[in-house]
């Protein structure tokens, strides 16, 4: 259901004699704006607006609260929940145009962004410093975006997500006002932890227009390398007890053999098309020389194959670009076909069983859907590839799902590990919380946003 | 202001007749309980209730519910800014017996606690399971303490602090009912971060029954050593080229000469009375060795002496006893004196600075006050020592401790690293994070416990 047509009218009028050109009602950019990376349907704005300063935003949401106008944030648009969809209609604020890096402090292992930063752009602007950031969802998604999702990615099991890597955060509250979450000193006890609401709040309780971030120095050496098994349940074994036999491993990535063949399709690359592990690892040389002995030990024992190793950085990146563009081959394995991704994570002790009795589930269904995963945290996704038209196979794909998440559950995990709620896992975030705890966030909710105009109908229904 | 004396008085012969032995009003009892180890007024609650189980927590909180009586949880009293202190009378729960420990998971490096197990008890039960849990703030308290006031300790540096490591909490709501924030897994993006909402939050938004904490691995090599500097600016350069470049140091602590004076009366110990560091290398025998390498270098450039090594298991434990004793020694150093510990935290680009000008202040000062902190956070304490009967001497710390936070807050630093609000920082939390976040936190404190029930009069003021 849409706000009050009129009051967004006026908000939309007001907004385009302030800001000419940079309010736009152009139906392709309204589409483009809410139609996200997922199989949940969009849902265009009312206007699309880009703001240029923390203070534009601060205007842009003062004229939309004092017309009870709908404010959906927008960085790149790669979510995967619908979170971007204008589901009551709005403005969306495109926030692109806050694209500054304002401060790195090399010293203090921190820079301060401008929430339309995209992180390889941001890596880009650190070559120089020996310093860089590591958080890397599939997608070059903005800082601002990774903050409002609490994004994660390949190197997360060393790194940790965005939950432990935004320092504080420049928010725009929805009456208008601003506030910063923190100092920058590493640790506070100083009240309740608002980075922290503010990190995974997915815009609704604010615009996220600035972000204080942890740097890492660029380490020593660092070492990138595949390996094939027999069997996923190998390669996962492998995983597992890596994990628990505290290697501090950067990356470890599960590829099944479904998604290898999508890989090499779509990126021309030559792997064999086996069960996959890839790593990488961080430290010094002597260090790294550690942890690979202790990981091929293991690996052996499950029958990995000699790992193939690309030292070079140029062989490096192809191996994550490889990685990293996953969803998108798997797109391009049926013409037409839309991509869903599922997102559970379990404690590394059940990670087995759990792969193990999906990929019977996948093979029930007839689905065409390769697993790809940050097994290092738990974390796997099964990416449904599906023709959007043909019923049947959606309501495979919501089935398969609905047993995943509750596999998931019912395993002491949670129904997302990266992507977030949006409106399409309202339902789950119930399942998993309890109808108490989702009464908590609801409070927490309303206290922020009493009027409920900061992208409504994400996360939690009111 | 007390709350209203009849109702309280109602709540309490209510659950007299509930909870019988376990219900107490011994004036002894109810001083303690209202007591912390904070330099500030004590006020003792009407009763004290020793619940021992979860449901019985729950049972006390509807209680006191029903006849709008404050309740203020206990662990075991070692807070520092008057966090315990019944400022409006009420209840005080004792959690003390709540102290299983419900289930190791090894596998996934992870433990349920009830909220009373204490930091050493925790350790002691996982003796044989060749893992640890790392965070140490002096005082041997209560995990649920510790969860509450978001504790670190000397580790931190290395492996965060309770924000970092607590997965996921149990907590009774001011209404009763009973929540978990989340389940095992290592990471989520289901929603608002409930977890890190109740971290932190001392006891003002529910009571912290039980918690999920992150397990490390012991490590194979663990080297402590002690090392004397010139001066105290030495020492700190040490620590800041350490942080900067990255070593993964597990402990770096500061001693400064006038502590160190303090530890030795207090331990019958024998240091040199200088500027001191105290360090510790977790890691393989390899990687231990880096390190020191790496921090020998840097320490001999700032006229290190040569470290002493507590290679045994035995002398280390001395060793870092000594450390954690560090607020006790200061107290005997005067009789009849109560020690006040500042608690700032700042950039570890500023932190020579910062102690500096501290150490120029307390010099003019004319106060007895070591300093002792956790560096590698860039979080010290100058422990202050006082006759609580000279009024000129507490205005003189109390003028010393004001200009202490407004550097540290001007230096992007916060005004307490890990001590926490209580009611003796609550105007400095205004000072740091500014009206309009306090407003924002103050929402959030409402909608949780709209009747202000829960250890009211600390963090905000409603």
């Amino acid at each position: 259901m849409d706000g009050d047509a009129g009051q967004i009218g006026t908000a939309v009028d007001i907004l385009r004699q302030r800001f000419g050109d940079r309010l736009t009602t152009n139906d392709t950019i309204r589409d483009r704006h809410g139609t996200d990376e997922s199989y949940h349907a969009p849902k265009a704005p009312d206007a699309v607006v880009f703001p240029q300063t923390r203070e534009e935003v601060q205007e842009i949401v003062r004229i939309c609260a004092g017309h009870r106008t709908p404010i959906i944030p927008f960085g790149v648009g790669t979510s995967l929940e619908g979170h971007i969809a204008a589901l009551q209609g709005g403005v969306s604020i495109d926030l692109g145009q806050l694209n500054s890096v304002f401060r790195v402090n090399a010293a203090d292992l921190d820079v301060t962004v401008e929430a339309g930063v995209t992180r390889k752009q941001l890596n880009k602007h650190l070559r120089d410093t020996g310093l860089f950031f590591p958080i890397d969802p599939g997608a070059d998604a903005t800082i601002g975006g990774m903050s409002a999702t609490r994004a994660s990615g390949t190197n997360a099991v060393r790194y940790g997500t965005m939950r432990e890597n935004v320092l504080s955060l420049g928010v725009v509250l929805p009456d208008g006002k601003y506030i910063r979450t923190g100092k920058r000193a590493r640790k506070s006890s100083a009240g309740y932890d608002l980075t922290r609401m503010f990190v995974g709040s997915e815009g609704t309780l604010g615009v996220i227009t600035d972000i204080t971030l942890r740097l890492y120095g660029i380490p020593e050496m660092i070492s990138s390398a595949i390996c094939t098994y027999p069997t996923v349940d190998d390669a996962v074994n492998t995983v597992i007890l890596t994990i628990q036999s505290g290697v501090p491993i950067a990356r470890i990535e599960l590829i099944d053999e479904v998604q290898m063949q999508a890989l090499n399709k779509f990126a021309g690359l030559g792997y064999a098309e086996w069960p996959t592990l890839f790593f990488e690892f961080h430290g010094t040389e002597a260090g790294v020389a550690e942890q690979i002995e202790s990981v091929k030990t293991i690996s052996d024992d499950f029958g990995g194959a000699d790992f193939a190793w690309a030292s070079k950085a140029e062989d490096r990146s192809k191996l994550w670009q490889a990685r990293h563009d996953a969803h998108y081959a798997n797109m391009q394995l049926r013409p037409g076909a839309k991509a869903w991704p599922t997102d559970v994570c379990v404690p590394i002790s059940r990670l087995g069983e759990c792969i193990a009795e999906t990929r019977k589930d996948i093979e029930e269904s007839g689905l065409l859907a390769p697993i790809v995963g940050h097994v290092g945290d738990g974390n796997f996704h099964v990416d449904m590839v599906l023709n959007p038209d043909d019923g049947d196979e959606v309501a495979r794909a919501v089935a398969l799902n609905e047993r995943l998440v509750s596999r998931a559950l019912s395993m002491d995990g949670t129904c997302t590990g990266e992507h977030g709620v949006g409106y399409g896992k309202i339902d789950k975030l119930v399942e998993e919380h309890g109808e108490t705890a989702i009464d908590v966030m609801r409070g927490l909710k309303q206290s922020i946003d009493p009027l409920n105009l900061m992208n409504p109908g994400k996360i939690v229904r009111l």
